[in-house]
């Protein structure tokens, strides 16, 4: 398998915990978002990803693209451990966590959308700050109440980590780079800070990559 | 089942066809998202759902959030017809499709992101438009690249309609509004007139909803 992706990319983290949760190896190549005015829009890796956005993972001569998609082909493929619970009831409460930072935090505060508002609306640091404060504040409020609702586990629905905490991890950290206030969310500060202590995500961290600078 | 939802909602839409599409019946509740300041901002609909967004579906005393989630539960819980193919590389591929929509493009453009946009950044129609044409504009031609190397079927991904029509054509819908040029796309429009004929989508359309105005 080659993984192309970025350090920084909250998706590439995504998927950088499930393979070392699953233990599976890939070959990385690094896409780096911003050298080169952006290898992403390269014609050679907008061959394999027409939308110019990482990661895409390279399987075999299949080539797969958008985390979600990747991340639920892995747990079909690789099924253990685990990272989605069985029962299906259980199973939509862990995709609409997932789905709270895929589709209503992530895209909103990523790269790409922050150039665009800045090359069109002029804004400066202030502005992106307080736009991505609002979006990853709200979005993370929201995984607090939908886990407020359960059982207080050790991780997000149980005592393992899963596929909760492998979109919830790359969004904590990027909401400590947009210093968003993260004091009224305790279960999620707790689930990061285990979720710290194990290999599988000290090893998938931002700042250990070989693209890190 | 009990579906709360509003007609204009690409991800109420996105239920409706799936519903349809698998024969389910549900009840409906509107939930007016301009109406009473917004009626999904009530703390009777954020004890349900905390983020205050549509849709939600109950299900014999489950709450089930985010369409993504609902969606997939649908498919393992009422499997046929099939939404997803058998094959875990084509379920991928097709993922990835539904991905690009659900969290490329429909994030930027829902409602909430434009009134932000208009009061902090005062953003009047024509800024509005130019926006959602950048990522409605972006995220569809991504789906034409991705559907251009394929065989043609008179589908996205078969002779069937699945699921990446459930999420097309609420996308298509909203591209319409906001007057995105389509003309680069005639796949995708292909597909759409395609989906227009089958009484699935018309029924889910959201000019005849009972809360459309």
């Amino acid at each position: 398998m080659r993984f192309h992706g970025y350090f920084r990319s909250s998706s590439s983290y995504r998927c950088r915990i499930a393979f070392n949760l699953k233990g599976v190896e890939t070959e990385f190549v690094s896409v780096h978002l911003t050298k080169d005015g952006g290898q992403q829009k390269s014609e050679a890796y907008k061959a394999l990803n027409p939308q110019g956005l990482v990661p895409t993972l390279e399987v075999d001569g299949l080539v797969l693209t958008q985390s979600p998609a990747i991340l639920e082909w892995l747990e079909e493929t690789h099924p253990e451990p685990r990272l989605l619970p069985q029962d299906p009831a259980e199973r939509a409460a862990v995709r609409a966590f997932c789905a709270v930072i895929a589709c209503e935090i992530h895209p909103l505060q990523n790269l790409r959308t922050l150039q665009y508002l800045e090359q069109n609306y002029g804004q400066q640091l202030d502005g992106k700050e307080a736009w991505c404060q609002r979006w990853i504040g709200d979005g993370l409020a929201t995984c607090e109440a939908l886990l407020a609702k359960r059982p207080k586990t050790r991780f997000a629905f149980g005592d393992a980590p899963g596929m909760a905490e492998v979109y919830l991890v790359p969004q904590m950290f990027s909401a400590n780079r947009f210093k968003v206030d993260l004091s009224a969310m305790p279960r999620l500060r707790d689930i990061y800070a285990e979720c710290e202590k194990l290999p599988a995500f000290a090893k998938a961290h931002p700042s250990v990559q070989p693209d890190a600078s």
